[in-house]
């Protein structure tokens, strides 16, 4: 395989000067430069994972230290054993510090400030996570080619069904074409306390059952140490089954759902679907540059109202409090489109709008998908399997 | 299903009062109490994953504190919204509080401190982790059946080889096989820095690709964002292939590696397997309460000398740098059977011993069982596939 012992700068130098370009842009005064270590910013700003820290100064310039492996090579790449070894390179004297303090561990972040000598640190993770939020071209690129692949399992979904299976089956099984056909596994979430595995699929009365996570429709799961998702449940005619997994093919995410029914839909279902839809066309008309995301909530709070729907909007016993969140290397960035949200969309933003319905005894219902906002005119849907209900 | 909307105390009270002793004990002087708000000590503490707070007080005191859902009922839980909330029921004024430093990021934590008036504050997570590593009866009857369920699927890989596959095929057939068994797919691993999805199937050269981690063998991974495992290799005839995948089932891990081969085996192939065997055994046989982890790690390093084998022991490339790690909720947990090591076994221990080989040009050969550590006597395999060679 080539990619086997070999070093390598993965993102081109184009690519890594205008990601730098936007987290210089969003230093806040006072910082002197960042200090980065945590996978999801090193991938970001190398294109992999690896054990080691990248430093960015104030103007651009930018240094990568590597613990293992030896991926990277350059003028601007140094092999270190330890953390201290960095200060034979670099002096952090006097100097204020952008630590990844949203990512790091309390523990690992106070040992790694002691050993270079860090006396002036502030929090550095969201000068990341607002430069994250505005895709390049690239990134669009990936994400697009996510939504392809992801879309191309979804298709099957119905020919992997069989009569008498229960949700987990379901899931194993989408699971499984999700991975044969290149999906990582891997669902990356910003900050440390959600958990989940490869996506949910849930159908029946399980949509209703509540989770520590805001979601809008929990799932009880499996087993307590993860009560997420589906929970043994037989999939029964009549009833939805809600399919939202993993669109992880090359560490960036798609975020997509669709609404499967074996047997006939209820007019309700039918119903809670199609608003779903509107709802998703109509804040992705919306979703332009300088739109405020509280307004876009409120666009869809507007609809929900107008249909009646506001006891199964985004849940039923528990209400999830948004309607839309970023996502791109992991599944929950800025911006979020919640009612007092004060995020405003820039082009590049990727968004996953998610209206979605749980009707009491019946389950939940609704599509999903990601967009992309451009710099004119309505955000470009690029999850585009079919968003009718789909017959098992 | 019954595990919808059903408050309980999902461990027995006399449990927790035996896993609460043990964390008090390790409580350092000074400390008043602990506050542990991370999921893998929540599930330890409670039996299931929440978002919320234990506080545990020096006297053994526990009370419990549900942001969502609400899934514990009693005296001792109080349902909040915020963190602030607990204020109304308990003073942390004057306190010295341990905090889960280790699990928790460090905005997060010092947000926590901040909104509780928590001035003095220290590593409380070594509290947990100390008691967690001495495993109760019925934390070992969990890890027994984690054992039994791992091995059963294990048997049945033969089945699921079809001549010509890649490595990453095998293991989505493996995966699928696991989950459809009732595993649980997640792979918690203690510490930020590690990412591995539901284990490892590697085989040929791509054994001595260098990881991030400190793996015997890595894997180049199939995407530079998640760089371990399985890298899309044609299993060959006469090419080990390694077997490393999820052994969790119920919260618990336990963790087996078992070598497969199409077509005959080297006698190179056979020595190496032969010998990681002999050592396990041996190791196993000396893992004694009072038995120190860095004499342990000693006796197989000069089983593999003797062996003339060190050039692959742990690696060829890259070596690790330990024979066997503890395990229970997380896959990396004291005591590290590890040259300079300071740990010394106790009854209760749960560890995972793990002699790989990396011969070069021809791949990883190995075992790896997971072991109980007794009162008396040897130590107890509870991973119960066979050991030998075995053939695709």
């Amino acid at each position: 395989m080539d990619r086997l012992h070999q070093p390598l700068q993965l993102l081109p130098a184009d690519e890594v000067a205008v990601r730098v370009a936007k987290i210089t842009a969003a230093m806040p005064d006072g910082v002197d430069m960042l200090l980065v270590n945590d996978n999801v910013n090193l991938f970001y700003l190398t294109g992999r994972v690896f054990l080691g820290y990248v430093l960015i100064e104030r103007d651009g310039a930018i240094r990568y230290f590597l613990r293992r492996p030896s991926v990277l090579t350059g003028e601007e790449v140094t092999e270190i054993r330890r953390p201290a070894d960095m200060l034979g390179h670099v002096s952090f004297e006097g100097k204020t510090v952008g630590l990844m303090e949203d990512e790091t561990p309390y523990s690992s972040l106070s040992r790694l400030a002691d050993a270079l000598g860090i006396v002036n640190y502030v929090n550095g993770s969201g000068c990341l996570r607002s430069a994250r939020a505005v895709k390049t071209p690239l990134e669009i690129r990936l994400m697009k080619e996510c939504g392809m692949r992801q879309t191309e399992v979804y298709r099957r979904i119905p020919h992997l069904y069989r009569e008498g299976m229960t949700d987990i089956e379901l899931q194993v099984e989408i699971e499984r074409a999700l991975r044969l056909a290149g999906c990582l596994g891997q669902f990356r979430c910003s900050g440390s306390e959600m958990e989940i595995f490869m996506g949910n699929v849930i159908t029946g009365e399980n949509a209703d059952a509540p989770s520590p996570y805001d979601f809008a429709m929990g799932g009880a799961g499996l087993h307590p140490s993860l009560p997420v998702g589906a929970d043994g449940s037989i999939i029964c005619p009549g009833k939805p089954v809600m399919v939202d997994m993993n669109g992880n093919f090359n560490g960036y995410m798609t975020d997509m759902t669709r609404t499967f029914i074996a047997g006939e839909p209820s007019a309700e279902i039918e119903r809670a679907n199609s608003l779903s839809r509107d709802i998703c066309a109509a804040i992705a008309d919306a979703a332009v540059p300088g739109a405020e995301c509280k307004a876009l909530y409120a666009l869809a709070d507007e609809m929900v109202r107008e249909a009646g729907m506001e006891p199964s909007f985004m849940g039923h016993t528990f209400h999830a409090g948004f309607v839309g969140h970023g996502l791109g290397i992991t599944i929950n960035e800025p911006p979020v489109l919640a009612p007092r949200s004060r995020d405003v969309l820039q082009a590049g933003n990727t968004i996953a709008l998610e209206p979605k319905f749980v009707i009491p005894h019946v389950g939940a219902v609704g599509v999903e998908n990601t967009y992309v906002v451009r710099p004119e005119g309505s955000a470009e849907r690029i999850t585009l399997a079919p968003e009718e209900l789909v017959q098992l």
